[in-house]
């Protein structure tokens, strides 16, 4: 966790990258507007989030809720210093995302074969087949290129997941050109012993700084996830929705991604610097709550829920 | 964690302290009907908890919710093994313990000197001299004593709280004779350094097994917390909260008490003997959420709720 730099200790960054607005969003089965979505990222780009996953150029078909993912790039302010991505699952995808203008791809994955087959509808092989020209051809334009591997702890179809069975997709991905990693615990499923047994598995081939972990908070257990991640191995970069939005239609019980703001404030209360302020992310979130018409799950929305009122709040 | 005996290893089982009936439900502005609470008691009899903490012999002025205590003692069905224990403030209440046949009472005091005088009225000191007799006429009577020691790493009041002011409070609690500790986490704002530091101060004065944790779940660190004090102290005895139902009147921000059911899972699937049907504690706390007409903030209740009925469930 801290690297030894000119004799004085310098304490890593924590880099969240905000989900909310895609992870977050997609199974929303109501439509949500799109001048919402883009007040939502706007928000979230004051917040001090080092990235947001802003959309997917899948087919509308595929996903309805974000058919207007170009039109929400368009509308956003880009806020200097802020990477905005999205997920692109082939070639067509990506002409959209460089139309779209939009920093960094993402290319997305799974450790379990069936996963893979019953979320993207190929086997395991042909994702990374498929993904070939699309990191070829975002990296030649000069895009960033995050690649995700889902289930990499248990599969709610084939159950447990073993780490070198991760290792194996995660190389091959980087063999692909990927820039960095993100590893989803897609169902919540995961103790900070499976995410040890993990990461000794994964670090050993990944810098630090190119993976990120992807929790959702299903079991109550993100929060020691990401806790036992940063302090043990030193892992600065994790994926988190803003009120704990999200969810995973393909994987049975998984409820919301681990809120940003929970996040955050368990990271900078055990020592970690994290320059994100997470009543902004409340806002971003309770904004969207509005538009949902649900309350929100995240525990820092209930404190502040109670406690004061926006103004009080910034 | 573990022990060798006879050369093998034994792992010690979870000891779980159910508190909702009372901790949980103290707070709620409704005054839940006796058979809903002799309802609720009966079904976490079933569940493998150690222990529940029914009621409180506090005057019924001070918290109506908890007037009924003795008639919910008469009317539970008890279970062989498991005790049933109440709070305790005074002389008075020892003798309604008593009338009322609990295996064990609590005293109740706190680690901040403003948290006990707005709690309780008196001053640290006081609240200690006061409970002397309590104890040892408790004792006398064949009753267990469990001593609380609630603000042990945060007061909403004073701030942080230092491990040693927890550790000299504890030990006078010990002189006066109580059989165990539960020291409380009351608004929740303890991360797992936080524990960590606490318990190298506490645990070389107190054996493991007399020493409860009881943390509220807040900011959401709850789980983390106790995932640590398990695997890295040895922690096995925990204070929770079925749905996780309750919150401290005291404490702005508070919110309920981890929730039995995830800790249950948490620490299960973390390798623990836990001998407790987290089924039958959401069954419970999903009763005890039609009578108070609210959502329960348990994410096991979650999971059950979309994918189960109580007929699959069980």
């Amino acid at each position: 966790m801290r690297s030894q730099q000119n004799g004085e200790q310098v304490v890593p960054s924590i880099r969240m990258t905000e989900v909310g607005p895609r992870d977050g969003l997609q199974n929303e089965a109501g439509i949500v507007p799109t001048e919402a979505k883009v007040s939502f990222v706007n928000t979230l780009s004051q917040s001090g989030v080092a990235e947001i996953e802003v959309g997917s150029f899948v087919s509308s078909q595929a996903i309805p809720q974000l058919a207007d993912s170009d039109e929400v790039f368009r509308r956003i302010e880009r806020r200097a210093g802020v990477i905005y991505s999205a997920l692109v699952p082939n070639e067509r995808g990506l002409e959209r995302a460089r139309a779209a203008a939009v920093d960094k791809i993402a290319v997305f994955t799974a450790a379990s074969d069936t996963f893979v087959q019953r979320n993207i509808h190929c086997t395991l092989r042909e994702s990374i087949e498929r993904f070939k020209p699309v990191v070829s051809q975002a990296k030649r334009d000069g895009m960033a290129v995050r690649g995700y591997v889902s289930t990499v702890i248990h599969c709610p179809f084939e159950g447990a997941v073993a780490p070198l069975r991760v290792v194996q997709v995660m190389q091959e991905l980087l063999e692909l050109g990927v820039d960095e990693i993100s590893l989803g615990d897609t169902i919540g499923k995961a103790a900070p012993g499976d995410v040890r047994r993990l990461l000794d598995a994964v670090t050993p081939h990944l810098g630090r700084t190119a993976l990120s972990l992807h929790f959702h908070d299903t079991y109550g257990m993100a929060v020691a996830n990401v806790l036992a991640a940063w302090m043990e191995y030193g892992i600065v970069s994790f994926d988190t929705s803003a009120g704990g939005l999200g969810g995973c239609p393909y994987a049975p019980g998984a409820s919301g991604n681990v809120a940003t703001e929970d996040v955050v404030y368990a990271l900078r209360v055990s020592g970690a610097s994290v320059d994100v302020d997470e009543r902004l992310v409340v806002h971003a979130a309770r904004q969207m709550g509005m538009v949902l018409n649900r309350p929100l799950s995240s525990r820092l929305s209930c404190v502040y829920e109670r406690h004061t009122t926006y103004e009080t709040l910034r």
